[in-house]
């Protein structure tokens, strides 16, 4: 909680001194201009995420692919690099020990930096400490890895005598920025501290040699507050209300109006907060200064908000981060300064254009954070051609060494040109689909690199409903912000992260409304439907995280005024609350009030493409969960191959349906069930009738009946008492079965094929729907190729049993209707309970297929109940005892096993067992990735996921 | 339904004409003189019983057993017999096929009447139907095997030559009797047919052959009756009807009063009924008779009370019954004929005294079906000195050759003795103890035969407790009946066993209170606490029924006056109804109104001994699991060798305990929380103390909090009311937490491990007693040696994380007590989730030991509720979709494995863990012998089933 604070204007940062050896010698530095208050600690905040915004490829970078990617990203050149065992420091620049390929072990900004340093790029030098560093600071229980502090010092020297200057000099000093990298980019969870090498001496060194004076204070009071803040966990308003001290002392209202003598007295009693908060002096000693803040990068790969976004990114696999120290340049010394962030194509359309932003006299951070409004790098050919161009070679260089698009940082200082930072640009999916198609088509990757360059998963956002234009009300239409993250969302204002996280849990549906938003919302940004920001551009915190989830997003609407404190913000003279229903539009920017109605999306030529390449590369069949003829048909237009559970229980509750059903429950003998089951049986069909007609002979797989019979008696007295008298029964009757059918856990209770046992007249009438279904379509001419799925089988025994019945049923059917010609109807079992999967040798005998049921088998198999599981689920990944929520994504450590074990004795005894998943991990690129691998058949998923499961299926069989 | 009959004066009919061969050539035979009425169905219903009653040395004999148990009692001798195969017909007489060692083939009956023909005792010729004959009928889909019919019809003319009689022959037909034999036996479950062979030529000629028309009549209209009734499945009281009629008219009050013309004409009257009900006339064919009676037995096999009788049983693996075709003989013949049945040793007690009753003039079923008051069999001298001394000496005989006590049918025609049937006594529990130390004491057995030779689970009954003899009023005593079998149970009365099964379903204890009772009451009896009749002997079908299971039975207490109908019995003047409780005293015979109040057991020398070796030869651990000081002294005083389990839950419900528990589930944060459990602290301290005293030093596992905290508080609202007016919170917040805290599957829910890892507060201060109790007790030299089990692991890092946890308390409690000394507290595990023991590799790197909940194990790798599994689980045993109760007998098909791979998945990242069981399949000596075969290191059960497991793990080790 006290973490918490206000939006405030961020201070610039990033600016760092040129090197010596590229250092002109003149005096002329600027103030700042941008900053009304300076806060280091807001600085900090958002300040720092930009360094390491997006980047990660891919959602879920396991240790395995994060070195897959690695060892794909590598060069040549970058590749010859060694990895010597032990050795926690990496230098770049004159003499460059790293490379791309030891993302691993230098995280993903050192890798780079070292990688740009070898082809040749202007990348300021310095050192990388390693991951293992940091992992070894954590297996020491937090303490520094022995022989740390020596290679440091070694690097340090290398960096001294490559930039002619010393840390802590009295004529020339060192400053150097410390920032933390990990293998896989995770926007903003980091520490960095920057100007570290400024000493009470040091100081006026800086102010000497650069001839600007007010530019070295500057520098040396930002360095004490965001050291204070950062490595001793300082509460920054103790430095403001210092500043503001100094401020009403010199009648200065801004930042930028205090005098030197102003800053001067400042750094004092910065020094003095910091001795009484710390309880011993500002370290004078720059080495203690770098050991201090290399620790507290160490520290912050465990602070809340990176474990956080570890969580919701489905992080894991990584034992910390490196560090990267390095000579400092700035972007804020004058007019001939500046500063950028760019992606080689752009990354929300993927259009082949580049696309990025600019501020002349500013620090990266001034992008990043929307505090002044940047200018699209285009225009930089105006200000500085020289550097323009510069950055337009490196830009093509970039994408043709990696391959990709990259997203870079960079700064002018004095008029030269800097490389900060590449990286592969994180993307949308309809982005990701245009950049691999147009990079085949550039000839700069393979058909097989583009499958694999794409997430999966992201394929939703091209499946993604829009707001159909013809029912857009103009008049409603408030604003247009930036088109910051493509989508159509719909929700009520909130107005703190913390309250989107709090009302999205219960149940409603909410737009984040923020002026600009820091690594400390990502909860809320995470929980809302939308994000919409009254400042900040296309590369602003709120754009580039929503894109990398692909959250609908609408950044920099300036017009909009947000009233926080009162829960309302303004607009075109109108007023929103929390009550009030926005939808704001993601591709054009819009801010609508009211709900705008949403229509499905075209699917975009190059999208079939892709398509049409999955399909020619995988191997594994891909099948959809549907239940009615609508979802089965839109299942087969998104490339289902058939049917791989339809769930027969939904369809006994429309109108006289229930009444039946309801009449079968609460019969007392078998006859007066099979008559109110005979009521039941024309409907259902023609349920099987509508859902063959729609696959047209693809396979159909029915479930019989799963869920316990008391899901459809109503619970509550009053419904009960209708019922009955509806009915001609006693209430008392209808209280009483629904409390015979009362269970403790009706999750382990009398359902699935339990209830076939125990009514076996419910099982005939299905099958008899089945059959005669069948056969209506067949007569007619359409296919029909139902199997029958028997749920929650335990034991080989109970499919046996029910396998009878069902036969029986069919020959009688069959025989009814005088049908000779071929029927084929197959009878299997979804693989559901942990026991079949260890008898699967034996069930295998009496089924003609499996479907893995995994959500019910991840249940079984952890003891989760999934409608409780939120009691302890979020504090289980919090705090890392599970990697992702096994719900969501197979857990192939535990799960998996079965399923394999399941899949291996299945086929050990039926060899020609056809064997699937129908849970819902059936539509997860990572675990339709494992079923690829273990063997499956087919998966099957909900009609959306399909395209997602044929990539992910293409992509498996391409990995191998 | 229809098969429901009251209880009735049953007829003889085991009575079978002598060979001929033997036979004297007299004409003197003489009417049966006990029954009122005669109903051939009745006689079925428990005059079948007794040839198969009891003998099943095992309760749980799969075919791996069995077959080893017929290696073991197979003679050298008769295990020179050898089976043929294919062969479906063994003859035994002069040419004898069969032996001992063919039990499985031959069934008990079969391979026993070999066997007793090979070493030359007197038993009348006959041949055996194989069980794989009965196997392969079931096969064919119930048609008689292909070249069965040949193979009978060599083995009727190997009898024809042996009997010099002819089957169907006018001058001197072969008369046999049809019985069935299975290899495991069945009280009561099978059809038997007498008399086959008469037809309307064949009683003439056995009416001249005799000398006795009466005798002849009478056999044929019983073989028409019982024919009819078995074979063809006709009402049994058309044939009474008839009866009735002829009564009637010879004016005759009983049956025996009816003159020869009247039998005569009944037969005619029968004939009638039969064609009339059969559309076809009683067959005049012998061979046919035979063919229809050899199908009727292998019908039986599979009516409903036969599979009811082996699912309660736990009888499974057997395919089919033999069937026994054996010339006749009849004990029912005149004044020197007779009837008995008898045990080598009291079956109760175990007391080597010949133990047995006889019938002059009777059949057998005359003395099992409790009609006539039978006499002890050491009065047979008197009437009989000859037989007397024979039956003497061929009971040492049979002692001898099966080294093991005998019950043993005979049947004395005309001065003759013939033995009918031997095989294994049944006895109680009490008996199997005394018999096996005696048997060693007389040098027959060795001391390892001897813990072979006692079920397991029969040692319960020695544990049970009996009647304080302090607190019986003598004027409550009501009437004394024989000490059936022993025990000590308190109920009210039920009149039927229909009515028992539904009244003990609801949770009440009923003592089954019935004239005699009948194979259809089964059900009824097992439902029952103790069973109490008002006419039968020792031998009766209850008492061999209820000793066979060690419950309490109280048989023919002939005083008391039975009123079904009315549903209360008389006595001494008094009357009791379903309302009135009861007790009998299985052990004294008495019947006592009201509740006598009970003691626990002193335990025998015998008992001791047995211990002693099951000690010597066990190599597996047993310990207990208790809650209190109390159960821990008596399991350490049965031979606990620690704890395996001690629950904590039990511990917070005590007065003020309860408070501080829901004042801490009440509580809104971590410093309420743990202010509240602060005060739980000493109690659980005290707790331990007293658990760890009274185990002295031997191994206390304590299970941390496991339940949901929802069970600690109360769910109806004015309880919830009085709790939060008590507590001084707003009802509406206990009323809200409660509805928080509600889960739709509490067993998958937020319990076990999850627990502690959302609120580590309550794993804290449990810990902290645990340490606390050590070094208290430490301090005072009382040897502590407590392990902590985390319950509901399901991952590595759940128990990594509260290992951690757990460990600083530790350390932090030695720093605050300045104890230096070693203090040894293991952590382990329960694997009680499947995903636990798919993953013990990786949860044993953190634990110091596994017990493995089978349980809840259970309960997850099936997918069942125990709460709810009473809906389903009937149908299922019934159906024989399951072979037992799961959670009786450990699953070892299935959760087996998930028990095996745990603990070789454990051992090999951990070599050094200790594994053992806690579930209640710890005291299952099925269960147990598994664990002994996979290799845990001990199992662990409720107090009074250790010496259970004790002798359990010694067999096991002795089985290798």
């Amino acid at each position: 909680m006290a973490k918490k604070k206000n939006a405030r204007k961020k201070t610039s940062k990033k600016s760092a001194k040129k090197p010596v050896r590229k250092a002109s010698g003149k005096k002329t530095t600027r103030k700042k201009s941008a900053s009304k208050k300076s806060g280091a600690k807001g600085a900090r905040a958002s300040g720092g995420s930009r360094t390491h915004a997006g980047g990660a490829r891919s959602k879920r970078p396991t240790k395995k692919k994060s070195r897959a990617g690695a060892k794909r990203a590598g060069s040549k050149k970058a590749g010859a690099k060694k990895i010597i065992p032990g050795k926690m420091v990496y230098s770049f620049g004159r003499k460059t020990e790293g490379g791309a390929s030891m993302k691993m072990l230098l995280g993903g900004k050192g890798a780079n930096l070292a990688d740009m340093t070898s082809i040749g790029l202007p990348v300021p030098p310095g050192f990388t400490i390693t991951t293992e560093a940091c992992a070894k600071y954590y297996k020491r229980g937090r303490k520094m890895p022995r022989g740390l502090m020596t290679e440091v010092s070694r690097g340090l020297e290398i960096l001294e005598k490559e930039s002619k200057k010393k840390f802590g000099d009295r004529k020339d000093p060192l400053l150097v920025s410390v920032r933390s990298g990990a293998a896989v980019s995770m926007p903003g969870m980091m520490d960095t501290i920057l100007n570290l090498g400024l000493t009470d001496k040091a100081v006026e060194a800086l102010a000497e040699k650069t001839g600007n004076r007010r530019f070295a204070f500057d520098a040396y009071r930002r360095l004490i507050n965001m050291f204070g803040d950062v490595v001793m966990g300082l509460d920054h308003h103790l430095f403001e209300a210092a500043f503001d001290e100094i401020k009403a002392k010199f009648g200065a209202e801004l930042d930028t109006q205090v005098p030197v003598e102003g800053l001067v007295e400042l750094c004092e009693r910065y020094k003095a907060v910091y001795e009484v908060q710390v309880g011993e002096a500002f370290p004078q000693n720059p080495r203690k200064q770098l050991e201090l803040a290399v620790e507290a990068v160490f520290k912050s790969w465990n602070a809340d908000r990176a474990i956080s976004y570890r969580r919701i990114a489905g992080i894991s696999g990584l034992d910390g981060t490196a560090v990267n120290v390095q000579a400092m340049v700035f972007g804020n010394m004058g007019q001939d300064c500046g500063t950028g962030v760019a992606f080689t194509r752009d990354p929300s359309t993927g259009k082949n254009e580049f696309y990025g932003e600019f501020l002349i006299n500013a620090q990266g951070e001034d992008v990043v954070a929307g505090i002044r409004t940047p200018r699209p790098v285009i225009e930089m050919k105006k200000w500085d051609k020289k550097s323009h161009d510069q950055l337009m070679k490196i830009k093509s260089k970039l994408e043709k060494h990696y391959k990709d698009v990259q997203d870079i940082e960079f700064t002018i200082e004095r008029g030269e040109l800097f490389m900060l930072q590449t990286r592969s640009g994180k993307r949308t999916g309809q982005a990701a689909v245009k950049i691999a198609c147009d990079m085949v088509r550039e000839k700069l990757i393979t058909e097989k690199e583009a499958l694999l360059r794409i997430p999966a998963g992201d394929l939703t956002q091209l499946l993604l409903p829009s707001f159909d234009p013809g029912k857009k009300d103009l008049s409603q239409v408030l604003t247009k912000g930036l088109p910051a993250s493509p989508g159509a969302a719909v929700g009520k204002a909130a107005f703190t992260a913390d309250e989107a996280v709090e009302r999205a849990h219960n149940g409603e549906k909410v737009i984040l409304v923020r002026k600009e938003t820091s690594p400390e919302d990502v909860d809320g940004m995470h929980s809302a439907a939308g994000i919409l920001t009254s400042t900040g551009g296309m590369t602003s915190h709120a754009a580039v995280v929503a894109r990398g989830w692909g959250k609908c997003c609408v950044a920099g609407a300036g017009e909009i005024a947000i009233d926080a404190a009162n829960g309302v913000f303004r607009v075109e003279g109108r007023a929103f609350g929390r009550d009030d229903t926005i939808s704001i539009d993601g591709s054009t920017g819009e801010v609508i009030a009211g709900e705008v109605p949403r229509i499905e999306p075209e699917l975009s030529g190059d999208f079939a493409k892709i398509m049409k390449w999955a399909d020619k590369h995988r191997t594994m069949g891909v099948r959809t969960n549907a239940d009615a003829p609508k979802d089965a048909k839109r299942a087969r237009e998104f490339g289902a191959e058939g049917i791989g559970l339809t769930r027969t229980e939904h369809m006994f509750f429309e109108g006289p349906r229930i009444t039946a059903m309801r009449q079968m429950i609460l019969a007392d003998a078998v006859d007066a069930r099979e008559a109110a089951l005979a009521k039941l049986l024309p409907y259902q069909r023609e349920d099987f009738i509508g859902i063959f007609e729609a696959m047209k002979g693809l396979p159909v797989t029915i479930r019989l009946l799963d869920p316990p019979l008391h899901e459809f008696l109503p619970h509550d007295e009053k419904s009960q008492a209708e019922l009955a008298s509806s009915m001609g029964v006693p209430a008392e009757k209808v209280r009483h079965r629904v409390a015979m059918l009362h269970e403790l856990n009706p999750m382990l209770g009398h359902r699935g094929c339990r209830l076939a046992v125990t009514y076996p007249e419910i099982l005939r009438m299905q099958v008899r729907a089945i059959t005669e279904a069948a056969i209506d379509c067949l007569s007619r001419n359409v296919r029909a190729m139902p199997e029958i799925m028997v749920p929650l089988v335990g034991t080989r025994q109970e499919l046996a049993l029910l396998r009878g019945e069902a036969e029986a049923v069919i020959d009688e059917v069959k025989a009814e209707k005088g049908w000779k010609k071929k029927l084929d109807i197959k009878i299997g079992t979804m693989i559901e309970i942990p026991r079949a999967a260890l008898t699967a040798n034996e069930v295998a005998e009496v089924a003609d297929f499996f479907s893995f049921g995994t959500n019910d088998l991840t249940q079984l198999t952890f003891g989760y109940s999934r409608d409780d599981v939120n009691t302890f689920l979020p504090d289980y990944l919090k705090r890392d005892i599970l990697p992702v929520d096994p719900f969501q994504s197979l857990d192939q450590t535990g799960v998996g096993q079965l399923v394999e074990m399941g899949l291996e004795r299945g086929r050990a005894t039926n060899k020609g067992l056809k064997v699937g998943i129908c849970g819902e991990h059936g539509g997860d690129p990572d675990s339709v990735k494992f079923c690829h691998r273990i063997g499956l058949d087919y998966v099957s998923c909900s009609p959306f996921r399909v395209p997602i499961a044929r990539l992910a299926a293409a992509q498996a069989a391409l990995l191998g």
